[in-house]
């Protein structure tokens, strides 16, 4: 992609009225441009100015004053953008911010589009691909989890993974060319045993990186809690101790919780989307039978389900029916926490699991006991798969698709060695694989692709 | 009032998520506290770096990283509010933006109140009070007259011109104390007709400002403009004609448009807002009784009233009745523009004014023919009011308040000096004008004061 050297221009602050807003403008001409509105205080032409100092002066159109302004000036290429970069600090009335951006564009400015900013601190090699996608996670990022995932995609740790994976690549490629430069001489200088070791590593690896995408994606969206149990077994009133207020309807009349509800609630910075089913059991209402489906689907989307016991009234046959009902539906980072609730009318009743085959959680919903040990249990479990994924996870949906072919390739890869196929085949597929990678941090690009990936940033970025 | 040297800190860009956020710290220890959360690239110490400059690092929390973030130092008296000032430009997400302020918090600022920053400004003589309203009237301006009467506010524009009164103020009041210092003597050092003169001066000045109120709060807030006339006459289409669009519903059937419908429209830099009502014709019909009702009351506060006349069906006595039943509901600034309609169907009947009592515009609204006619006569009025006033205007209430106070003191004045009472009490008389003129511009204030004026700012400024 060729680099435009135009100057653009954008409100960088959130949109509407502030005390204060910015507007960015980043190009060749940002500084003579600006220097054509403004009037220094100080009298001094802006480019006489050192970079990364403020000027104060004000913005005037045909003699008029439109307003009193810092100006930030930033040379290039010790910019964002690693162009020539300012920024005006204006009075944030609606008005002003438009009145500056027309005035810019009277100048020559185009108005930048989403994400063009970072487009350009790409392209100036200011930063990786995956980097600037970690930009835009770092600004959607509405808590401590995901903010924290985000930074890490922004300042690179990602990128090392990558960087780190594509080296392994390197290397097989790297011996698979030696073979083939003594293609002539028959020898094989690879033993296929080590190529076999090398590409299963790079598969678990590549594996690896591709599970952390279910948690990072829940830690970036919320991660989806559903809670399942028999008709009056209390799942209302748990979520309500959860989220310590009176929300959901909670009553004695079996199964009066029809619809899905659903609770946002951060907890230690993770946010959880708790969502409190219809139930399993069995009927021939309509209405139920759909409530029942619907649950199925909200196992399937959770990361993990609360299964809840009445103590008062329950049946070891039937709950085992349905523990298994449940992990059918699980996906593959689904977890089942099984609890027994009403601790506070049956004290003497406390459940064992049948055999030890489950363990089981004794509480009492409605006195909030016990609800601190479902609490930690997950977050134990959260802790425990992010020190598996080595802290680092994907969260960006484009990396897991470019993770699913390299994961092909390597597949690919590993199938030729096993049926013996010639250097020059093993080294393409391995090529392959290396651009997939090299599409994450933009090693490998094409226009489109970053039209799609920047199209999703917010303006003024 | 005590400024209050304590540091304090507030998101001074529009709330939400933005490619940028600026978070904005004053007081004494704005340096200090800044340099706890903030490791610069360059590792200097912030204190140690030049006013105005902006410098890159990190916002650390326990060695975790929370953002990288550019911080700008103004260090005092160079400063917005007078005191050391720090602006951290962060990612504009809002956990980050909590997350600063969260720690800014912690290391002892303190939340800035609304107008906080502002206020301080105030107290450390930065700027006056009236110029302080500026501001907040310059953030909320939403177009550009309401944003220029702004501009020159808080440019002190207003300010001057309440010191050129007061500066009468002052000549009167030391020529009387020129009389008490020589009263032993008993000679009038000062002839009454001269004193008399000056008073009617300084009242009419008075007098002068507080009429332009009406006109300034009509330009900050939209000036209103009530479309009047007999049902039918084309009151719909002509809003429809100036709006270029076609929202207010447009029908033959007598008496369709009952409720009272707003149009916002900028022209020229002006907002306008357009009312079309429900007419003014007698009715038995309880309903359109509350129509004619409400007319009346948009009359009383309007600037203009278009007041449409049917061509094809017209009545002399009729319509001079009616265009004296508006005139009688016309606040001070209130005109009538008498219009009449459908040029199209009916071009020989030309209206000319009755012995040109009345100016008459012909129009046709269903064609657009002549809209653009009432638009210019529109324009041409205020132009002439903004011309009266000198082009300085009061658009804050509290001004006015203020005006209406000092006018009935110098009315005191004059009844004195007609009544021939003593020096003293005219002297006292014109200390309570003084005083009302110094609550303007905050020579004369209080904490309560103080409280109602910056209770209305947004935070962070």
């Amino acid at each position: 992609m060729v680099l435009n050297h135009d100057t653009i221009c954008a409100i960088s602050t959130a949109p509407g009225k502030g005390a204060v807003s910015i507007i960015r403008i980043s190009g060749n001409e940002a500084i003579k441009v600006s220097n054509q509105l403004f009037q220094a205080h100080n009298k001094k032409k802006l480019s006489l100015n050192n970079s990364n100092t403020v000027i104060l002066g004000n913005i005037i159109e045909n003699s008029m004053f439109v307003d009193e302004v810092l100006i930030t000036i930033f040379k290039a290429p010790k910019s964002y953008t690693g162009e020539h970069v300012i920024e005006i600090a204006c009075h944030g009335s609606t008005y002003i911010q438009g009145k500056i951006i027309q005035l810019l564009i009277k100048q020559g400015c185009r108005l930048a589009k989403k994400g063009e900013f970072t487009l350009r601190a790409f392209l100036n090699g200011k930063l990786d691909l995956s980097q600037a996608e970690g930009v835009a996670e770092l600004i959607a990022s509405e808590n401590k989890q995901a903010h924290s995932l985000a930074m890490q995609q922004m300042r690179g740790g990602f990128s090392n993974e990558i960087q780190n994976l594509r080296n392994k690549f390197i290397k097989f490629a790297s011996l698979i060319e030696l073979e083939l430069d003594f293609s002539q001489e028959d020898v094989e200088f690879v033993e296929r045993k080590e190529l076999l070791q090398l590409t299963n590593k790079i598969k678990r690896k590549t594996e690896h990186l591709l599970e952390s995408f279910k948690l990072g994606n829940a830690i970036k969206n919320g991660i989806p809690i559903s809670i399942v149990g028999q008709p009056n077994s209390g799942k209302s009133t748990l979520l309500n101790q959860i989220l310590n207020e009176d929300r959901a309807i909670v009553s004695n009349i079996k199964g009066t919780t029809r619809d899905v509800i659903e609770e946002r609630i951060i907890i230690n910075g993770y946010e959880f989307r708790f969502i409190d089913t219809a139930g399993l059991r069995k009927t021939r209402n309509k209405i139920e039978k759909i409530g029942i489906q619907k649950t199925y689907e909200k196992i399937n989307q959770s990361a993990f389900v609360l299964y809840l016991i009445d103590k008062e009234d329950f049946n070891i046959k039937k709950i085992e029916n349905e523990i298994q009902e449940i992990q059918g539906q699980l996906n593959e980072i689904g977890s089942i926490i099984i609890i027994a609730n009403k601790d506070d009318i049956n004290q003497e009743k406390i459940i064992i699991s049948n055999q030890n085959k489950y363990d089981i959680l004794n509480i009492s919903a409605k006195q909030g006991k016990g609800v601190d040990k479902i609490l930690s249990s997950i977050l134990e479990k959260i802790e425990d798969w992010k020190k598996l994924n080595n802290e680092i996870m994907i969260i960006n949906q484009r990396h897991f698709e470019s993770l699913i072919n390299t994961l092909q390739s390597v597949k690919d890869v590993e199938k030729g060695i096993s049926s013996n196929i010639s250097g020059e085949f093993l080294s393409s597929d391995i090529k392959t694989a290396l651009n997939y990678l090299g599409e994450i941090t933009g090693e490998i690009t094409n226009e489109h692709l970053l039209d799609s990936i920047f199209k999703d940033f917010c303006i003024g970025k």
